[in-house]
């Protein structure tokens, strides 16, 4: 691929008029522009903080296109394809790719719970589909699927075009693991905001975050104190941005980031229901925690 | 609601072309007519075996139109109109109810995992919206959402046509919950085939199930032998069945039952990938278990 | 062996002075008595409820010894002889064998996780080192270790003397394993109140339980029910009793049944710290749930 | 107290003869003069490593008393005095204090899964009986019980000698939590060797570890390298270690230190039944990663 994914790669959420129905584009367009300015490295549209499970599949391409043509190859865009049907999935990344994307995203989201079989032969499709590097994405809790260190390196080996893990579990050793059996070639990232200390010390090549929609600096400063070999520097800003990454984990990324983008002058709705806007106690909360961070 | 719910509720498989992108509705059709020959008491379209999840809008509302429509009363109907969506689910709950079902089922779906107050928020609005009976249906390993039996007696309480839970933890224990503080008022179902017996024996009010599109009779002995109060025939004919039973929990249910209907005649295709059909070494087993039972 | 197990196999508990220091065996004497007044088939002292695990090796045997003298053959013993070396379990399983028991009860207790070899050899080791019955014991909450049932089959197998499994998994599809893979051969005992009617319902031969303590005409009735193929009047019995044994297990044993032997004129101390006696709120709940039942 | 504990603490095996009946202590001796020689900052006998769960109470005495005479304070030691009962752990709490112990350890070994309040008054009472400082030891893949963060901090402010915490969980962020909770004033320790990199970044003041007995120099190394700020060098030489720390954790503790100390000149003899010595596939495979470290 010509761009290498690195550093901070930054979520957008997916804005929606009041009553939760209508998408919001120019709302989602100066959330872009906020992200480019606070100094991401590149760009993830429609993971799991942006909704993209409870778009249909015209609101999907319509918020696929147009973040792509408002990032306008400013930074790097990595566009989530999930879907819990192959053919679906396959439809997602090849629109991702025509419309400019640099690489896409793959959850093996289920209904059913896939056998090790079913997920190879998902992300096979895919990459035989496309010509975009894939990120593999490992999350359990939002997919109901665990991937094995082994099988992700099984599917790296394999699927020309898987070259990247982006690891959420919450369990460091995961990240121990693909560091030592994949020998330092494979390069992982982690999505796991409370592990952003520990993944860099590992070896993450980036960490994908929501946080550099209310936090941008903070963010950055952990990224470079780790490329300054700090580790002092790195554990006092890692510290100092932990209660407020605990906090959106805790609160949920689209409800708690919708909010905080909302207190710092860009209202962009609330989440589609089910899920809640941040209630009133938490916005007091997310307000303090924005107060004491720069 | 005029008719109730009880004794063997079948589900219904999704029949598909042979490349997986096809409705086959007549095949859907005979399906529906094998599951009435075999006694049902009731019928469930849909629902996980039917791989609602993985059907786009558009062939959901045919799948639905065309099974009511067929059916034509000749058993109650109860539609599964689970969507990752409020919005969505009132959707489905009102196109069911257009088409004559007797009752919806509700699944709690989640990417993000929800909060007890979002789950409650969403039948009380799903209820608003229709008057048919809503059974609720708490199944974890597919919706990644476990509501505690306190939180399902507070929405039968408190939304009126909620007056239906189905249970397919696995843990008979929940059943036992639900009899004693609903004070056996609340009916509840079982949707874990492997406790067919115990769920009867516990009190349930009926089983959802897959198994009567390959072994209605079996079925149907089972719920008369403990409509009989005769336990150790109810035993007796539970284990003969367990096997299978246990072999199509295991295998999936869209892979063992498609494959099933086509060994007993009735092409079904297979699921929709990333699901796999069954294998050649489970198909064989299940031709033994079917060999096995009348 | 020349006596079998069946039906309602009661524990004792270990009766303690006030500050929890010295053994009562007077008062265990007389539990002893109740237990075989209110019907009991088998005895099994020394298990979980009785605090086995809390004794020193002297106190347990006093507490071997004595109960055998006392029981003196008026129904079958089961000696629990769980320790966390197998020379130390080989002790106790001679020493009961020695002074008359019927059979010894084996859980494989552990501080390391054990690995399948190492649980086999645990059993080969004590069944070469007697020649009782062995009552294979699986309880992961208690034990930390999990065994599958077809590692529970492979050391009934191979070891000749383990001929009786007790699960106390809470999960009755072991139950229908241990039925179906041990072709009805192997038999398995109860050892989760919850679960009494299910067990029994699924095949159990006996229900291993602290309750009899407290409410042995119910508990005798269950079993009768089931033997008479009354399923209505098992049910009707089971649900009866159910508010006491979720009691009795959430509240825990030693706790529950020794609050309880005091209210109704049997004092036996406390359970030996860390292990707290029941709160008042706790003995409130035990006196009503006493009231409601025979 | 005067001596504080810091850096690399390290844990000693228990030596057994042939046939694991007798205590070796020439051994135990030879044992600890080697950990002092690979400069460990502390020494800690009677933990998971030294087999404690498995001994008489006579043997830990004599383990317990020949470890404080032979170390005779050339490093701070710290003797783990857990038992099933209060009265128990007093009483070797008492033991280690007269004996000349620095410190205590206390894991809060459980049978019947105890409470918050049990567990709290566990350590009350240990607390109230002994002068010297007691590091609180959560670890509930062999204790049974997992303490919460705050449950642990709760005790470490109302029990005044309980000053310092040994987390084993693996999950970094209760680290993360005890630093941000504690305020950075409760020095918290790490007792899960894959995470020792991730412990001491997240600010943990030692790593509790029987690596040690087997690599001694990469251990310092990677203290080392911590307290200079490298993080580049500490990255280098925990990747380095890594496969053994993962090695003698998988393998478990007690069987793979004994073989690595036997391979290295010192015969230790085995684990005590049931636990195994390690196998030849595991001998190999450790000879191995000792021969690819110095």
């Amino acid at each position: 691929m010509s761009k290498t994914f690195h550093g901070i790669i930054g979520y957008t959420i997916t804005p929606f008029s009041a009553d939760g129905e209508q998408l919001d584009l120019d709302a989602l367009g100066r959330s872009i522009d906020r992200l480019i300015d606070g100094g991401v490295h590149a760009i993830a549209p429609l993971g799991s903080t942006g909704e993209g499970a409870y778009l249909s599949d015209l609101e999907w391409q319509q918020v696929a296109a147009f973040s792509l043509r408002h990032i306008a190859g400013r930074v790097p865009t990595i566009v989530s394809v999930s879907d819990l049907t192959t053919a679906g999935a396959i439809r997602r990344a090849r629109f991702a790719q025509e419309h400019g994307a640099d690489a896409v995203m793959v959850l093996p989201a289920a209904y059913w719970k896939l056998t090790e079989a079913e997920i190879f032969e998902h992300y096979r499709a895919i990459g035989a589909s496309i010509k975009l590097p894939i990120m593999l994405y490992n999350n359990p809790a939002t997919s109901g699927t665990d991937m094995s260190v082994d099988l992700i390196l099984r599917i790296v080996r394999e699927v020309e075009n898987v070259t990247m893990v982006k690891e959420s579990t919450g369990d460091i050793q995961r990240m121990h693991k693909l560091q030592l059996l994949g020998e330092g070639k494979v390069p992982f990232y982690n999505g796991c905001n409370p592990l952003a200390l520990e993944a860099f010390v590992a070896g993450a090549s980036g960490w994908c975050t929501a946080a550099p929609n209310l936090i941008p600096a903070l963010n950055q400063q952990l990224y470079q104190a780790v490329q300054a070999n700090d580790l002092n520097a790195a554990k006092a800003v890692f510290y100092r941005q932990l209660p407020l990454l605990e906090f959106i984990l805790k609160g949920g990324l689209p409800a708690t980031i919708k909010a905080g983008l909302g207190m710092t002058g860009l209202p962009v709705g609330e989440p589609r229901r089910p899920v809640f806007a941040l209630d009133t106690a938490g916005q007091a909360r997310l307000q303090q925690l924005l107060k004491q961070m720069p």
